[in-house]
C-alpha cells in the first residue's frame, strides 16, 4: 500500500527523516504537499492542511510531518519510524532492538530541538532577526558544549557495537543510521566548523555518514531534484554569525 | 522481574512520568538512585553514576531517566514507556493503539522540553539568574501561544476519542493518560495563571486530571512520601516572574 508523506513542501526538515528512511528502502510513497494540486488530484499543501483540519480524523497529527497508510495516520517522526521501521526492513527484529534503535532516534531528536533553538531561542512565531542576541548566546553554549556531546555519545555507541561500528545497532542499516547520517549533513551545513572539530573526536560517527552517503539508493536520492537543499527557513540553518 | 528506575533523586523531571506508570499498575521497582548506598547494597546515586560511566554498557543511556528490567537498560522517558506500557498493561493491544499512544507521549515529551526552556532558553549549564530577560521572553510566548495550543490539542483528541472522554486512547487507561496529568500538574504548579485559563478552555483535559488525581493507586501514591514535591530545580519551576 502507498505511502503518503505530508511536510512542508520547502524544507527538509523533520520531514527529512522519515523520507530517507524511505527512500533507502524503495518504498512507494508520495510526498504529498509538493505535488501540485493543479496536476494531480489529492495533492498539494491543501491536501495535507485538509487532514490537518478535518474534525473527522480520530488520531490528528499536532503538526507534521505525519505519515497517511491506507486508514492509519501516524504523527510525530519518531513514531512514524517506529510504525515504518518493520515495514521497510530497517531494524532489527527482536524487542530489545527495535527499543534501543528508538532510544537512539529519541536522543537525535532531541538535538534536532536544539539544532532549531539555536536560532529560535525566544518564540517559533518570531523572525530570526528578533531574536538574535539570544540566539548568539544559545548557540555558543550548543557549538561548545551539546554537539559534542552528542557526537562523542553517538560515537561510543558505535564503537560498542558488537557487530562492528558499521552501524548503529548489530550489523544492519536501520533507520537510525539514516537520521544520523542527515543530522550529521545538518550540522555541517549549520555549524561546519564546529562540527568539524566535533566529528575529529567522533571517527566512528564521521565514519558513518560518509559511509550511508555511498548507500545506492541514499545517493540516488540526495544527487535527485526529490532532495531539497538546505535553506533558511528549516530547522538546519547556516548564520555564519551563529558558527566559530 | 524488579524494576529499577535509575533518575536524578531531588527533583520528579522526566523520572516522573516512569514512576506514575510503575505505581499506577502497582510494580515492583526500586528508585535506585533515592536508596542510601549505606544502608542497601547497589543503591544510591553511586549506583546510578555507575550505569552511566561503566564502558561495558552496550546500551548506554545518553541521561537519566533510564530503566534496568535483568539485562535490559532502555534511556529516553518516552522508549522506557514502550517498553513497560504492555509489561504493565497501560497500552492497549493493537499496533495502532501502540503507536498511537506512543505519539501522544512524544508530544507530552514536547511540551516538557518547552516548559523546562522557559527557565532555561539560553544553556542548561548556566543558571536561571543568568538567563532571566531570555526567559521573560521565551515564557511569554509559551504561556500565551504554546500551552494553549497543546492543551486545546489534547482536549481534541480526548473529544474525538470514540469510545468516550475519559481515557485518551480507546476506553482504558493507558501511560498516555498518567503522563497528560503529569503535565497538567507540573504547568499548574509552574504557571498557575496560564494554565488556569487554558485549561478553561480544554474541559477534557481538566476533568481526565481531576479523574486521574482520583485513581486508587496513583492517589496512594501522590500522598506517600515516594512523591517529590514540585522544586526549583526540577522541570517545572513556580518563578512568579515568568506566570502572568
Amino acid at each position: 500500500m502507498l505511502y503518503e508523506l505530508h511536510y512542508w513542501p520547502g524544507i527538509q526538515g523533520r520531514g527529512e527523516f522519515v523520507r530517507l528512511a524511505l527512500e533507502a528502502a524503495g518504498a512507494d510513497y508520495v510526498d504529498v504537499a509538493r505535488g501540485r494540486s493543479g496536476e494531480t488530484p489529492g495533492q498539494g499543501l491543501a491536501a495535507m492542511m485538509h487532514v490537518m483540519d478535518s474534525p473527522d480524523v480520530l488520531h490528528p497529527p499536532f503538526a507534521p510531518p505525519f505519515l497517511v497508510h491506507g486508514k492509519v495516520i501516524v504523527g510525530q517522526t519518531a513514531a512514524i519510524l517506529l510504525y515504518l521501521g518493520p515495514r521497510l526492513g530497517l531494524v532489527g527484529k527482536s524487542e530489545v532492538q527495535r527499543v534501543w534503535t528508538h532510544q537512539l532516534q529519541l536522543t537525535i531528536a532531541d538535538v534536532v530541538v536544539e539544532a532549531h533553538d539555536t536560532h529560535h531561542p525566544i518564540a517559533t512565531g518570531l523572525y530570526y532577526e528578533d531574536q538574535k542576541p539570544e540566539a548568539l548566546r544559545r548557540a555558543k553554549g550548543f557549538r561548545e558544549v551539546r554537539i559534542p556531546r552528542f557526537l562523542t555519545w553517538f560515537d561510543s555507541v558505535l564503537a560498542r557495537n558488537p557487530r562492528g561500528s558499521r552501524y548503529l545497532v548489530g550489523g544492519r542499516l536501520s533507520y537510525a543510521d539514516l537520521s544520523l547520517f542527515q543530522l550529521v549533513e545538518g550540522l555541517q551545513y549549520a555549524f561546519p566548523k564546529a562540527s568539524r572539530r566535533a566529528l575529529k573526536k567522533a571517527p566512528c560517527v564521521a565514519a558513518l555518514h560518509d559511509s550511508m552517503a555511498q548507500h545506492r539508493r541514499l545517493a540516488a536520492y540526495l544527487a535527485s531534484e526529490r532532495r531539497i537543499a538546505f535553506n533558511e527557513d528549516g530547522i538546519f540553518r547556516h548564520y555564519p554569525e551563529l558558527d566559530s
